[in-house]
């Protein structure tokens, strides 16, 4: 294990019937907020209703900003800048998903920045914000995990590049979850978020650390979670509880207590962002196709731990001598885990070719996140795209 | 799952040689800090001297009070409040494992309090203190989950009566987890410790609560995580690696995290007090001895919840119709693993004979941890003392 640091500040909220103490939670912070969220669907499921009726009730007046879209636009985070500027909230709610947090968090980020760029100066400098408008959230799909971490991913609309950026002062003061608004996520949504719950985990399960036991375990727990009750809640979306199980495990899986101790690797997500960056795939979906794909690719690194993911995650039992064959299966029953759950796990299956290999690999190489289990290479990159088709 | 809110605000500094790091930790809160400790093992492997010469080099003044024992008295705890009003320290720091955590939080929480008596309105009356003296920690010994959670349990070295308390306000602002000096710590104390932890994941994982997959796993990977570091450290104190691995998963057993969401019992933890209260006998090994006991007396309330222990948690694998078989080979592995460790397991090989078990009962419930799994009264109490000798 090596050393680190960690706290998790964020007041998490978490049960049926939560939304409505947005008011409440939100009043210490702001007299005045920025109301952020999607495409409109929290407005057919009610979520909306409720939560500006409880901060109406809280005296809070709202200044709100909808439209965010999956992969979130660097154009967006300007355009919530400028209104911050002139409508001057004290604080940020977010209503909405990884998407709407991370758009959030930036703009929350940008706001006080006077004569510098945010985009070339902290997503792509990686310089870190020292201040920023307080942020609460209320969850609406278990996935990204930004709740209660950092972190947040966004889009240049015009350089097609997709940067992360972090700071603690980012993370949110409160986030609820309510698994019961959950109930009104489509299959593929469900499927996809759960699929960047998977991902978020097993970017810190393949490690080169050594002596990790507890926090494999930890995510070999999670993954079986994940497992166990993704297949359930397709087949009946109301169950609640088996929603409730996936929200509290797709928060833990991001929030940075997971991969404590570990080097974590996240090539396949810097493969993905390509991939979205250009393709504009679901995320969860992207990943759910790079992650088995990546898994093929550099498994011989550490031949034992790929074992170890196929017996305790999969509970393969095959020879041991024929240490390929487990891991192969491993990485099977993976992808069939993804396809039993409703997405596709090949980029032929979204008519994507290899046209712009050579391009997203460039860039992926340029951004940076390219792996610490294995350092890939330009050409790996290629090779990985290659074994998704 | 039930509803429930979380957040974890120390901030734990954990690794190899991070002791030094606390005056600068404590700088923020202090110019001058109450030191607290305990018998003297911290000067002897030299911990006390790091400490003392960080706090120095940080500017910071220094006010001495040792002499916390195992069981931490009130006696101590009126004598600490004292000398904090005497000598106005900022802050505390609690150099030690739990037994000196909860005496520095029992001391920080009664600082401030006037005209009230933090025995009989606080522990007694379960009243909740809402204004503390800064606390950091210096955890010398993975067992209690003192150093993040917000309870402490202090015994009345007059009436003999164990009791806890717990407030926000008294969750420690940092905690230092530094593996390196948990070297020092004996083979008995090493296994007392972890005794400790094993059952504040066992308190959680007996529940009446339904569907509670997520933590039902997580307190799996925690218990076997001990399971399979115990050994291995206590044949080589000297392996550091594992006695990270016992830390951190000490840490998340108590701070709150692994019970979020499911009723927890503490029925165990209540006999074991009443027990510790009247033959001071450690902490870590009377429950040991308490444990498979309860388990052995309660475990009709929910068979299936022992086999999916015995079968998860210890690897049984046994004719599926015989669950009472299943059920007491997973009980009879808790007990012989404790066995294996060194630690005694019934309170005959204590010389504890039946004299005081009216006596114990009667305290036990008047304490009013008599479960939540099986809500116990005192006959079950002398039962369950029964079975342990």
């Amino acid at each position: 294990m090596i050393g680190f640091t960690y706290s998790s500040p964020t007041h998490i909220v978490f049960g049926t019937n939560t939304v409505s103490q947005v008011g409440t939670l939100m009043k210490p912070y702001a007299k005045k907020v920025l109301l952020h969220y999607g495409g409109g669907s929290v407005k057919r499921n009610g979520v909306y209703d409720t939560v500006v009726t409880s901060l109406k009730e809280a005296g809070i007046a709202i200044v709100e900003l909808g439209g965010v879209v999956p992969n979130p636009r660097y154009s967006m985070v300007e355009t919530g800048i400028e209104l911050c500027k002139k409508e001057q909230p004290d604080a940020i709610l977010a209503v909405g998903g990884g998407s709407v947090i991370d758009s959030a968090k930036a703009i929350a980020g940008g706001y006080y920045l006077e004569g510098e760029d945010l985009w070339e100066d902290y997503f792509v400098a990686h310089r870190k914000v020292t201040k920023a408008l307080p942020l609460g959230v209320v969850l609406t799909i278990p996935a990204a995990g930004s709740e209660t971490n950092s972190g947040t991913v966004i889009t240049n609309d015009v350089t097609h590049y997709k940067m992360s950026m972090g700071a603690n002062c980012l993370i949110p003061k409160f986030a609820i979850i309510d698994p019961s608004i959950h109930v009104s996520l489509s299959k593929y949504q469900t499927a996809c978020g759960c699929a960047d719950i998977i991902a978020h985990l097993l970017e810190r399960y393949f490690t080169n650390t050594k002596r990790v036991d507890y926090t494999d375990r930890l995510l070999e727990a999670s993954l079986q979670t994940v497992i166990y009750n993704l297949p359930r809640v397709l087949e009946n979306p109301n169950d609640v509880d088996g929603r409730a199980e996936l929200a509290w495990c797709g928060t833990l899986a991001h929030n940075g207590l997971l991969g404590k101790g570990r080097e974590e690797d996240w090539a396949s997500h810097g493969l993905q962002h390509e991939l979205g960056a250009i393709y504009d795939i679901n995320h969860g979906e992207g990943l759910a196709v790079m992650f088995p794909a990546w898994m093929k690719y550099v498994w011989k690194q550490d031949p034992k731990r790929f074992v170890q993911y196929a017996t305790r995650v999969w509970g393969v039992q095959m020879a041991e001598h024929d240490e390929e064959a487990i891991v192969m299966e491993g990485i099977y029953r993976t992808e069939q885990f993804f396809k039993r759950c409703g997405l596709r796990t090949r980029l032929s299956e979204m008519d994507i070719d290899d046209t712009k290999f050579e391009e997203m690999a460039e860039k992926f190489v340029f951004c940076g996140k390219t792996g610490k289990f294995v350092k890939l290479t330009k050409e790996d990159a290629v090779e990985i795209y290659r074994l998704a088709q």
